[in-house]
């Protein structure tokens, strides 16, 4: 998928959510877990339940890795059942990843073409050599940390030479490893009054904004910095969504949960004259 | 195990070998694609040949993640060999994680509790929260990145605020995270004079060295800059040890490499008066 056929997918569904797969073994409600593979059970079940809404869903390796060789598998089974029943939603691996050139050639192989994943979030630290092999491939996506939801982005994000911070410097290096159709960055919603300083570096390149909802970022905001004339930016719900209920109705309340934030971002989207 | 146990290893073995098992899924040798799990088979005999000669060994997860569930079988397979044959040895996630907290603490479950590695390779761009879930485990170690040993090392690690680089100021700062007992560093030996400047700032943390052989760094070199009264480094060998020899008698050759590694760490660990 190309930039411009994420916005198509963005205008036809007046949405630019993507939901946060983040199933945690321990959350998932009692009632599945006399199922084979209950992780898949319940993606599946929030898949059928969302996937109206969303443009794409993103799948935190970490909650998968907890179970280990089985998560994996949980994992696979429900990048499959996405492709096979929403193939225009874009699934990214939230994987974090990055080593050396041979090894970042090992994560790209492993999720793009053994994991079939659209994207993956790719961390910068290591430079070009990290990325880059994850850039070969056709209509598939790096999705680059810039300046994360968390805390301790403080800690090193903002180091700061000769004025360029160091999430900056991520941003105007890395737009030239690769193009508007196979980058986008990582800006925390958390944050969202520096989406201003992020569009002065990269004012065209597609944002994931995490943090939305249980970290307290506001939409609202993000979409009155970061929003572009197409769209521009893709906004992450996990627990908010997928963990609002913990009964057996969990997938008609995340059903719910996904379409008042689909209607709040129809608004915007029709604010800025998109659709 | 703890700096201590780790130094009385290295002591013992004349030895501060890790064995990387890069173990890539198409260069094993045809004799082994008959075994229900190539891989694993491929690690037994790796481990066979080399445990003697070796105070750790590092998996990189790239390699396994390569093949999907079946690779993290692999996976664990190879950490439970290792830990019932050879539990003086410890045993590595080359994994390179680091998420917002919650995150990371399923990554520390993932590789700690459920995978039994003894330590795991972080990213240190998301800043406190995103390694601290790591270093609530016993016994367990946090290997941060600092200076990598890659050509991309330069495009971030080096921004300078103020004379301070970004891989300095990860030292100082994520020192205070954690202790001599579960924080390590790795440091690229492809930079081994830089090993002067980092052993300023942690003269006493344990630095794991990667490079050597395939990647061009200098042994000589990494001990005369890196070591220290308690030996202080863990040099990684990966490709050069086990794809040595691409016959079926790659073990035989693995055992070799390493046996000469070992051979000239016990010199230079003499040099130094600690055996």
């Amino acid at each position: 998928m190309d930039q411009k056929q994420l916005f198509r997918n963005i205008i036809k569904k007046h949405s630019f959510l993507c939901v946060g797969l983040d199933s945690e073994p321990g959350k998932i409600p009692g009632s599945l877990l006399k199922e084979k593979d209950p992780l898949f059970e319940f993606n599946k079940k929030v898949i059928d339940a969302t996937a109206r809404y969303a443009v794409a869903y993103k799948l935190n390796t970490a909650f998968y890795e907890s179970n280990g060789s089985a998560g994996w598998e949980s994992l696979g089974s429900t990048v499959r059942y996405i492709k096979e029943n929403h193939p225009d939603i874009l699934v990214i691996a939230d994987a974090k990843r990055g080593d050396i050139g041979n090894t970042s050639k090992m994560y790209a192989k492993a999720f793009f073409e053994k994991m079939q994943f659209d994207a993956v979030t790719v961390a910068p630290y290591m430079g070009e050599d990290s990325v880059t092999p994850f850039l070969s491939y056709k209509e598939k996506w790096v999705v680059l940390l810039a300046l994360t939801s968390n805390k301790g982005a403080e800690d090193f994000q903002y180091h700061n030479e000769n004025g360029t911070k160091l999430f900056e410097r991520v941003l105007s290096v890395s737009q030239k490893w690769g193009t508007l159709d196979n980058i986008m960055y990582v800006v925390g919603a958390t944050r969202a009054e520096m989406l201003k300083d992020v569009r002065k570096i990269v004012p065209d390149h597609f944002l994931l904004v995490p943090g939305v909802g249980t970290q307290g970022g506001s939409l609202e905001e993000v979409c009155r910095y970061g929003m572009n004339d197409r769209c521009g930016i893709i906004v992450n719900s996990s627990r908010g969504i997928i963990f609002a209920d913990s009964s057996s109705n969990f997938d008609i309340v995340a059903g719910e949960k996904a379409a008042e934030i689909q209607a709040e971002m129809a608004k915007y989207l029709s604010g800025k004259k998109l659709i």
